[in-house]
């Protein structure tokens, strides 16, 4: 008797589970990308397209409040849950790729005045104002856990706003990012001690110390490792094959091996995808020709004559070394509206429904917003209002503590929805407000 | 009480499961992608890089037998393996965009020929002469089977090779691409009426004209519906948004649509996607420019005297209407390794130390390539052994056919190996012969 061999990914799952259908996945995937593209009309009332995408994820996900549940299933698709994923660590990755690692040393002091305020301003209002005032008589461990969940910024929404905005090169966008990086360091080091206080009922400063040691180590490690390595792959891996294919392959690869240590570290993954794009710099690349556009130009300048040829050759040259950026582009085109659709798709439009939940919602929320706008305070000469509503997205990081919290019993269910509703509000409200100001464009 | 919210695909796979941790699959990714690059390396012995891809795929996938456990994970991880079936079809998309609907129509007679043969010599070979001849005493219901498995060409290995050796615009190569797309149409009539005989005993002329009539009328009905519905959306859509990524999602949307209405009428996916991409074509996109090459060039061009500008702006404007193929390329770059790789890792050699499933598999492999090679002599004044080399692969379908006889109790365990080693020769063979065969240019 023989072991039965896989031989095709296309024929089989695992042994005897037969034939794979990917069909509605193909569709699902098809309908989310040209859904997206569509309310990319948005942009004609000045908004970003970000807020279209999870407008229209929002209106899909509800569609079965109408009695429609053709979408429904695309909620719980787990290709389609990775894709969303994958799509939001190549956004960081570009962002990375986008910003310049001098600019952000240039703000660095300022990026961790305002992740510091940032984190103490909310956390103190909701441990000590908001918990305890909208609901009474909890343990502390929840007023705990409530503040720590308004702690760290989800930095994808505001940097797609700065990227359909064309910020990004702003010292506003700059300070954010930055921040964003470093409050979810430190978000790390609030969730192992609240989570060492309640189970523990105390924390050693040497775990403190510990995580903290770890995360720095991990920024600054890669960063400095990656700047000496990159050049030297680059240089290695050009004498294999110096195609635009191993360019792209080089480039990717790094984000995903950087996503994939900031997670085993307890970062989330786009902090190492960000940082990977941060480390990356064109000139490691500078070995690597397209051999398409490099033949078109020989084959198009043949028959000018010398002084055009030279010009011609002059300008087009350097488009032949095609741009890390656009070669990573359609791979952001197509993974990264399939995050922004999911993630509209996740607000449960009948949660809002119920007052009593809604209301300790609307409190968490002014907390939310509050303990953010305050760190814009500390961002020196900018307009402090960008830097301190783009930091007003919360996210995974803050549903993850929810989540830890619920699993050590401290957190109710209502409490955790009234956590999803925040996470809801401030992920839809952002977009417009900081489009708002960034367009209004005065320097306070 | 309310229902929990799943407000982020980053944080919830479904309510209660906790947070994602993508982070092995990321690396996986990563070295399938590092590892395919390295093994172009055997583009430096004349081979392409798609046989590189299966080796490097049958090493990891083997390293097993030297006690290294951690690439196993990667044979069972369900992203990976939808990300590779993706990618398949990615790539057959990207041959339909290459190929040319009327060099396509112009080999159709031929590939229709050859198509024919290919299906009838290696059924009535599998059936009547190595099944009885090799595994005597079996039911006939068997050696039908082993008939129906040999039949249909797995395209995906051959369109490489012709892509990497630039070589997918002879008519050889539409040959075999017509020629493929076809044996899948008889493929699925050959499963229906050979299922039928097994488990009705019987076959009724009308179950058969139902599903090749449903098959025909896919593949003309979606070719005649594309080209009217390709130029409407795309002037649509463009009223919307002229920029690359709208261009991008029409292209990659319509590949996906059309590779979910194969799958769903019983097709291969790779075959709607192959469809699409020859239904598509540059001139639909015509309203798509992209807008960072256009400034670019504006930009660049503005010193420039009136003649050499002009001259430049004529070269260069083309270039600006950036080709959906450039667009597609690094999807692929991401996609189609993947394939082959994993692919390659389905390879178990431990299946070839069988010595009486070893001889089966040889005598069934025989058949395999003497049917397609014949199939070769029919396709007119081509080099003949390019085109019958090239029908050889056999892969999802054959394994999908073994798979349902199988499941009908048809088909024993040690002939499935036998099909599965089958599978393997043809796949690791065909690249070498092909390559000498092109490399010889010897027309015959």
């Amino acid at each position: 008797m023989l072991a039965i061999t896989v031989i095709s990914p296309v024929a089989f799952a695992s042994e005897g589970e037969g034939v794979h259908n990917y069909a509605t996945t193909f569709l699902f995937i098809a309908i989310i990308l040209m859904m997206a593209k569509l309310s990319s009309l948005i942009e004609r009332v000045g908004q970003p397209a970000v807020l279209g995408e999870l407008l229209i994820g929002v209106i899909l996900g509800n569609m079965v409040l109408l009695g429609i549940n053709f979408f429904e299933p695309i909620k719980e698709n787990p290709i389609i849950i990775f894709l969303a994923e994958l799509g939001v660590v190549i956004l960081l990755f570009q962002i990375g790729l986008e910003s310049n690692i001098q600019k952000m040393k240039a703000v660095g002091f300022r990026a961790f005045l305002v992740a510091s305020v940032g984190v103490i301003a909310p956390f103190i209002l909701g441990t000590y104002l908001v918990g305890p005032w909208l609901m009474p008589g909890l343990n502390f461990s929840a007023y705990l856990f409530i503040g720590a969940t308004l702690t760290a910024t989800s930095v994808g929404i505001t940097a797609r706003v700065f990227r359909d905005l064309n910020k990004l090169q702003t010292r506003e966008a700059q300070i954010v990012l930055g921040a964003a990086v470093i409050d979810d360091v430190l978000g790390l080091i609030i969730l192992a001690v609240v989570s060492a206080i309640v189970t523990v009922g105390s924390v050693g400063i040497g775990l403190i110390t510990l995580i903290t040691a770890k995360a720095i180590l991990f920024l600054v490690g890669s960063i400095i490792i990656g700047q000496i390595a990159a050049p030297r792959l680059g240089k290695l891996f050009a004498k294999i094959n110096t195609g635009t294919g191993m360019k792209f392959t080089l480039a990717i690869s790094f984000g995903l091996i950087f996503a994939f240590l900031a997670q085993k570290i307890g970062l989330a993954p786009i902090i190492g995808a960000f940082a990977a794009g941060l480390v990356l710099d064109p000139v490691h690349f500078r070995y690597f020709k397209d051999a398409n556009i490099v033949k078109d130009l020989k084959e198009n300048v043949k028959n000018s004559d010398e002084v055009t040829r030279k010009k011609i050759l002059g300008i087009l040259e350097p488009h032949a070394d095609r741009h890390i950026e656009d070669l990573i582009e359609p791979l952001g085109l197509f993974l990264v509206p399939i995050f922004f659709v999911v993630t509209g798709m996740g607000v449960s439009l009948s949660t809002l429904a119920n007052l009593p939940v809604l209301l300790v919602a609307l409190g968490i929320t002014v907390a939310a917003f509050i303990g953010k706008i305050v760190s814009g305070l500390v961002a020196g000469k900018v307009n402090k209002a960008v830097v301190g509503f783009g930091m007003i997205p919360r996210g995974e990081v803050g549903l993850i503590f929810a989540m830890t919290g619920k699993s050590l019993n401290v957190i109710s269910d209502q409490v955790f929805s009234a956590i999803v509703i925040m996470v809801i509000i401030t992920t839809l409200l952002t977009p417009p407000i900081l489009t708002y100001l960034l367009k209004r464009k005065k320097m306070d």
